[in-house]
């Protein structure tokens, strides 16, 4: 097959153009006997230093962070297109444009992905945006009920391909499940780390696949820690942490957001996306993902606006935004959405590149107005999203209301996550209408019709 | 379009073939101005009369439970094939074989179905079964993650088609939420009957959605009594239940489970099909659903053996099948497969009938067999079923186990919803695998690995 080098596309704005460098051991997956499909090699996201694909994660010559540079296929947009249109239902229609090999869609893993984006009519009404304009795009349909298992899914296939046998993560829950569900459907034993205060129900979610769920008694922080030493110990040895050691890799599993956004679309791109902000990957990868759509041509080129949400509680890239800074204060997280309780986020910066760049902007709102999007979401458009989705969707509220986001431009917002995770969010607030005994009359006297 | 009449595929063995009656009135869609698509009449289960399509569940003539005949599409089964596989990637691409008005893709609501077929070849190794022989239908896919988004669809359909404002239920849990997520993307008022003493997680599952939810001081069977007195009310005027004046429609969801099924194997039919049984309606629809397909020329005319799952807290169809048994007798429910918990299965005599007829059986397991199995998939193949599915697995590996289902032949079984709804089953057996200090001393100590 013929390839183009399009690797330039997930480098910055000012990096060198990916031509091969005199490290040509480096740059061809081949000579590191590693497939993974259109994968080349790593490059550095700050300075374009390239090293051979494998478990690392760190730029050797100036510590900035690792990503997949690719030879995407080339050639003729259409049969690019008819091809991912034949292709399996999940995320595995895109394997050309993935770190995966040819064949991973033979292979047992969960299959995630080509969730359903729906038309929200009836909450664009409420907002005040035009019929057919207002889109959801619910990853609350995956394997198990969030967006953590697009990236786990590619994190498995790198793990299969560096000879890993034990799968592993630091997690404030959801990701320890969709490691331990992952690993499990793969044959891969897995061992993940969590606080040892998490919630019951959490614990049981990750638990319940049969790896080795272990509570650190300390702090998230402290658990990211002890991942890290573990890595540099012989017990860690053929372990792969999804979002450590193959962190680069991982990463990639948020394109595919933008792949399936813009296909079900008809092949578009939206005017704006509304997308939640942790450590701000899944936002980066996804305008990485629409650019190599338009590079490819498999989109129009036209411009895209992207805005970042952040709950109030833990906002430190909206406030570098208002303020108009590069870099990224940390701050104590306090918020009910803790799936996105990230002080220090380590993709903060691009973040803030990314929406100055597009036009977009990043936006924060209170927990209390988290709690009415998870209402409003749910109540006209029958999606019940976790916390991290009523950030998204408080944040589209504001963004409409103050003008930011056109009534008349198509925008789709993301659900990453299901509500059944955060029930607590709701509870105090949601509840029986009425509670009688079983007589006509006592219902009438409930005044409910 | 020209049509044939299949309408007998619905009958019972020895009921009168669907020719005209002179009730003309009552025979086609037409004559009663409701588009249910192919849907033409309502036709007793019992004794074939034909009633025109309306917001009826019983016979005039022998209170028998009356079911949707259809006047299905005629001609090549090439064409029809194709048509579907173009068509959307929900139940509605199976448009034409359902009670629904040919446009129903483009009204809003959930869009549920073609949920994932998973080859199970990790559970089969373990249960005996030879790989690529087991296979999973995980409706844990589904909006509100439970196959009762299929049957809610088909009634919103009905609900619109009759006029109906408001959609009501009564339920346990599931099927309210269900009901509420439905009626809020459709835009219609929802207001559903649950008993006041349900766990608070179910309570915030249906009210997030922001209709009605009306606790009832009395037990499921007082709930369902007064909603029976609700519909004969003024009160009630306008309201759709979905699961009483609107059962005909609703049960025909399960057909769809049968036709993906079959699609997914690559419009093949499977030696084996294991189904939980509650009211016995799941299992009774899938059967109907496998002989439209064989009616239609869309599969090969081949045997296939229907299995039915119960669990041994609320047995009532196995103990009838294991005596050799035509009726059912009630029993008190006593498990925690609490979905499946109906202890006067409405469709028991049926299921009897189909089980016996296909070669197949009506097996249960024990509770602790329940849960066994439900760690055993999300073990070995990385899905959480919900209890009724730990029923499905339970008697599925006991089948394998007794010989009753050979390891060579195609078996394919049904988890209908997910185990976050019911995480209380595994919480006594699964939890941390230790709690240590962040150090490689702790974690060696802790003898994981
Ligand atoms: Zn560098
Ligand atoms: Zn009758």
């Amino acid at each position: 097959m013929a390839v183009q080098t399009v690797a330039s596309v997930g480098a910055p704005a000012g990096a060198p153009a990916s031509s091969p460098s005199s490290d040509t051991s480096a740059d061809t997956s081949a000579a590191s006997g590693v497939d993974l499909g259109s994968a080349a090699a790593l490059s550095c996201r700050e300075c374009g230093h390239r090293v051979a694909l494998g478990p690392v994660f760190a730029c050797e010559e100036c510590f900035g962070p690792l990503e997949v540079a690719y030879e995407l296929p080339a050639g003729d947009p259409e049969a690019l297109r008819a091809r991912i249109e034949a292709g399996p239902r999940s995320i595995w229609r895109y394997a050309p444009l993935l770190p995966v090999p040819a064949d991973v869609a033979d292979k047992p893993n969960l299959d995630p992905g080509f969730t359903r984006l729906i038309r929200a009519d009836r909450l664009g009404a409420e907002l005040g945006v035009r019929p057919g304009r207002l889109f959801v795009k619910d990853d609350s349909g995956n394997p198990t009920h969030s967006f953590k298992d697009r990236v786990v899914a590619i994190a498995v296939e790198a793990a299969r391909a560096f000879g890993f046998t034990t799968l592993s993560c630091s997690s404030t829950g959801n990701l320890a499940g969709a490691v331990g569900a992952a690993a499990a459907r793969a044959g891969l034993r897995s061992c993940v780390f969590i606080p040892h205060d998490l919630e019951q129900g959490k614990i049981l979610m990750a638990a319940v696949y049969g790896g080795s769920v272990v509570g650190i008694e300390g702090t998230y922080d402290d658990v990211n820690r002890f991942c890290s030493e573990l890595i540099g110990d012989p017990v860690g040895e053929g372990w792969g942490f999804t979002n450590v050691n193959l962190r680069p890799y991982y990463a990639e599993g948020s394109k595919t957001l933008a792949y399936e956004i813009c296909e079900q679309l008809g092949w578009r791109l939206p005017d704006n996306l509304v997308i939640p902000v942790a450590s701000g990957s899944q936002l980066t990868k996804i305008d990485k993902g629409l650019r190599e759509l338009i590079a490819l041509g498999l989109v129009e080129d036209r411009p895209y606006r992207i805005f970042g949400a952040q709950a109030q509680g833990c906002s430190p890239v909206s406030r570098a935004y208002k303020d108009g800074h590069e870099v990224v204060r940390p701050v104590r997280p306090d918020t009910i959405a803790k799936s996105l309780a990230i002080g220090n986020p380590a993709d903060g910066p691009y973040v803030l590149d990314i929406a100055r760049r597009t036009g977009g902007a990043v936006e924060d709102v209170d927990d209390a107005a988290v709690v009415e999007a998870i209402k409003q979401l749910a109540r006209t458009e029958g999606v019940f999203a976790e916390t991290a989705g009523g950030v998204t969707f408080g944040v589209l509220a504001r963004l409409v209301a103050d003008g930011r986001i056109s009534p008349d431009e198509t925008t789709v917002a993301i659900n990453t996550g299901d509500g059944l995770k955060t029930l607590d969010a709701v509870a105090p607030t949601t509840g029986l209408a009425a509670t009688i005994k079983p007589s006509l009359d006592a219902f009438r006297a409930a005044g409910l019709v």
